[in-house]
This record gives C-alpha cells, structure tokens and sequence, in this order.
C-alpha cells in the first residue's frame, strides 16, 4: 500500500493487534514490489496485507513469492491488484469492501436526511438570511413518506437500504440481478429505470450506488434526469461516469432538481465548471468512503480475517471471482 | 389551531380519513374559542382536535363544552392549551409528540453523519474550491468510533438513541431522572454533564434535547462548552435558552468547535449576530420539527387515537399530568 495509507489503516493500536495475529515488520511498506527489501519479504511472505496504492499482484511478483497464500486487502475493490495469476495460483483474496460500504451508506443516509428538510439546496440560502420567516410552515419539504430510489444492490446500496428501514420512507430498488424475491427480502419496491412507473420518474431522492463497468456509463443521463419529479435529489457517491455531466448540468440549470455528488467527471471539475456555482449542487470531495479514523475499520477487518486464517476459520469477507466482472 | 395548520395537518387523504372515523366539520377551524361559530360547536364537541395556534381551554371553554371528554393534540407539547381546569374535569389528552419527535431526531441524525465528514463546517468550503485536494486522506474526520454525548433522555433523546443504534458510534447520555439501570436497557453510557468523564469532555458530538424548564436554562455555558474536545460539534434542536449564546459565540471564534443550530436565543437572532457569519457555525431556521409533509404525520395520529377511542383501546398516546412539569 502507499507509504501514507498505513498509519491511517493501522494506527498503533490497530499495529498492536496485527502483531498479535501476525509476523510482520511494521516499517516495512511495500510500494513497489520489485524493491530489493520487497523482493525479500516475498521469499517468505504467506499473507500479504494491501490498501490503497499497492500495486499490481500479477505473475512476475507471485514468481517470487512461493509461499504466499492470501491477500487480504484493507479497502474496497481488489481490482487494480488482484490478476488472474493470483485465481489461477489458488490464492485466497479478502476484502474490506464490506467495512468501506459503511461510511458511505452513512454519507448517504445524511444527505436523504438532510436534503428532505430542504437543506443543502439553494433554498437554506434564504431561510437563514436575516428577516427570514422563522418557526412557520414550510411546504414542500419533509421526510414523511419521502420516495427514495437506490440503483444498485451493491455492498452499499444494501447497507442503505439497511439504513432507510428505521424511517417513514418507501424504498424502491433498480437492479437487474435482483429479482422479485430478493426485493422482497430487502423489503424494497424493484423498478425498472425507466417508464412512468420506473424508479426515476417515481423517487425524491435518486441515490447511485452502481459499479463502474462498461454497461454503466452514463446510466444516468438526459432522459432519466428529465424523468426526475420536481425537487428531486440525485446523489452520486458511486463514481462520475455513471452520471451524463453535460446533461445533468443542463438540468440543474432549470433548477428542478437539486444534486448532490461526491464525485464527478471529470474529477476534479474543471476551475470554471458551473457544478461549482451552480446554488442547487452540493460537491464534496470524494470522501463519503473511507476516511479520517475510518481507515482504521478497514485495518481491523484485517485483523479479524487474520485471527480466522489461524483458527482455521473461514474467511468472513472472501472475494469471489465469478462476481468481480458485475462489480465495482 | 391556526387556520394555516389545518390543510397541512388534514390534507384530503388524512381529513377522509378523520371524517370516517369522527363527525367533523371540515369548515370549521377554530382560532378563537369564544367567536360565535366556536360557541356553537363547543356546547356538541365531545373530542377537540388540537394544533399549532390552539388557545389555552380553560375553565371559560370548557363551561360552554359540557360534553367534552378529551383532547387530541395533532402537535407536540399541550403545555400551552391544557390547562388545570382540564385535568380537575377529567378530561383525557393525547398528543402527537412521539410523532413530533421523529423528524428533529432525523435532523439530528443526519447532522451527526454529515458533520462526522468534516462537512457543515469551515473546511468544506476549502476542500470543494478549485484545486483542492481530491481523493486524497483527510485527517481528523470520520464516524468510525465517534462518541455522541446526547443531553437528555426526552421522546427525542431516545429516538435520537435508538437511530444512532446501526452505526459505529459510543453514545453517551445525561439525565438526572435516567437511572443505570434504563441507560443499560437504551444501550448507553450514563454520564454527568460536568468533569473530565463527564458528558461534555468526553463527545465529540453533544445535542440537546432536554426540556425549556427552568432549571435547563443555560444548561450549554462557559464552562461546558470549555469542557468540549476540538473539532466537537454542539448540535442544538430543543430550544434557545438552555444554550448560553454569549458564551457560544466567544467559544466558536476561537474556530475549536463547531456549532449546528436549529433554535438561537433569541429567534430570530439579529442580523449582526456573529452566528449567522461565523464560518463553524451551521444555521437552520426552526425547522427540524415536523415541517412539510411531517406535519400531516400528525394528523395521522389523531386519527388513530379516534380509532381506538372508538373501538374503546386505551389511548397510544395519552399525555401524563405528572410528567409535563419535567417535559418540554
């Protein structure tokens, strides 16, 4: 992982618990496995423990690695580091994806909150302005009822609508793997995007937690947003490209709806991009996932997989192969 | 009630539903109960139904209300409406406070996730301008861990306990009349306001939600908000008065806390109050009651209290004489 990713995944008392379950040499962080002092901790390395940063696993490191077994991975996807040299070796790989769904169901879970009292928008602006109307009615807000529309049964998208059930919404659900009974076991409505009757057309609140993969991109565009009730919120915490950027501006610009992206495309927005000045946005930067002493749950996911590999207990959070493709 | 009351707590769906189970004149919207059409009404009533501008029934109304058994309060508090005279008749009283209480635990809750980002605060500001860091680690955020010290076990103090239940957080609670053996039962760690375990020294989040009584007034003052951690967040839903506004505002331009303020002391604050500029400081208007579509929650419960009235169930929500001198 990188040099600054390890004192946030394994602050010392998280270090502490690591060497509990494990040799391993807290100075050493492996950026580039092809280091000479990397090139030695291979030769005897039966684990390898990777966050943010590490680089490629593929043949050429496995080749020096004879005794590896597991990978286990504190943050999310495994993508950028796990080749299929590694399936074909019969390595084990664990992920944290699990832990890092949790801070962004949570970012998530305070936006639909927060935006359904009309905050975040350009009409808190004028409230709290002097001479503003205090303590009266005000219409077209509130959480009663409130129609939220989760695209995408990803680790996150279950871990919010885990999180909407304590509340007086109704929860509907877009996507194609999920079918009648699954959606009744999630307790959610299944729509289809599209269509008078599809999650769209019918949803305050859009929130994407969809993969990036070639099927998606610009999953949210022109036709969907105009299919948007007035007042609607699209939140992205996914990735930008799910969303048209050109078509989703156009539509704010009528000020219909509102958005509110922790990521965007390009990323960052250009200096001059109207995203940024646009009163109906509200951009912050990438960090509904982990983050700050969140970092350190995906070192204790760590930890905990470790304790089972020694006890000779299944993995809690095995990454399976077959469903790599369909996710993020 | 007010006039401006009735549509949103009786829109059409819920005033049907009121008219089958009650003989209600849906025309008649009471501000005065001593006008002519009051008067008539009165000398039939059984059951009034209550809202927001209701005024006091005292020992006049109820002299012209000789079959007036109870009172349904479509709202939260009755301290203002019920007077002695009601209680030495013997007429019962239910109000909608639990339901009153669902949306400020919901704004309460989505302000502890949001803030736990880092948002809502000075720093947002910097990381959304142009060239800010993206992606990268920020430090000092994150809700992993969080201690939330919440000041008062009242209808939304619980709630706002059982909401913070799915999350990673130590909540804390202060309250004289909670004992160890309740604070067991809500899952928390009871503490005194005041020392170095106290609640104060001890959240990185406090919210209020004790009662407006005498004793509370003040409750947040210099010595509490001293006690605070850096970067704590004071959260502020009840009422004006139990925070010491002069010693907030020395506090937070020191920029060690942040403050998110639903209620001010006095409301509306001034237009020079260095809240409204300080950059640590979030402002909402009075509106994490029941607003918007909330406020028809209310009305539901009176239909439901009607419901069982008529069925002869024991009210769901039967306001209890001894508590109010302790309630809000």
């Amino acid at each position: 992982m990188s040099t600054s990713t390890l004192p946030h995944a394994f602050p010392p008392d998280v270090m502490a618990q690591l060497r509990e379950v494990a040799e391993v040499d807290p100075d050493l962080v492996v950026e580039d496995f092809h280091a000479p002092r990397a090139r030695e901790a291979l030769a005897e390395a039966e684990v390898l423990v990777t966050g943010w940063g590490c680089p490629p696993v593929d043949a050429s490191v496995l080749a020096r690695a004879p005794r590896l077994r597991g990978i286990l991975h504190a943050a999310g996807t495994v993508k950028s580091l796990v080749t299929e040299a590694c399936w074909e070796r019969g390595i084990w790989v664990s992920s944290a994806a699990t832990a890092n769904a949790l801070p962004v169901a949570e970012y998530t879970l305070g936006m639909i909150l927060i935006t359904g009292k009309g905050l975040f928008t350009q009409r808190d602006t004028n409230w709290t302005a002097p001479g503003a109307q205090i303590g009266g009615i005000i219409e077209g807000i509130g959480n009663h009822g409130r129609r939220i529309g989760v695209v995408g049964a990803s680790r996150i998208g279950r871990r919010v609508i885990e999180l909407l059930r304590p509340f007086d919404f109704e929860v509907s659900l877009a996507d194609p793997y999920v079918d009648a009974a699954e959606a009744a076991a999630l307790g959610v409505r299944r729509r289809q995007l599209h269509g008078p009757d599809g999650l769209f057309a019918t949803s305050d609140v859009v929130t994407v937690h969809a993969p990036e993969v070639p099927g998606t991109r610009h999953l949210v565009g022109r036709a969907e947003l105009a299919l948007m009730p007035d007042r609607a919120v699209l939140i992205n915490t996914a990735r930008g490209s799910l969303v048209d950027t050109r078509a989703l501006i156009e539509e704010l610009r009528t000020e219909r709806i509102s958005a509110v992206l922790d990521v965007t495309d390009p990323e960052p927005l250009p200096a001059d991009s109207p995203l940024r000045s646009l009163p109906n946005v509200r951009l912050t930067p990438h960090l509904a996932g982990s983050q700050g002493n969140e970092i350190a749950r995906l070192g204790l996911v760590v930890v905990e997989e470790l304790r089972r590999v020694r006890a000779g207990i299944p993995l809690a959070h095995p990454v399976d192969r077959s469903g790599l493709s369909r996710a993020a």
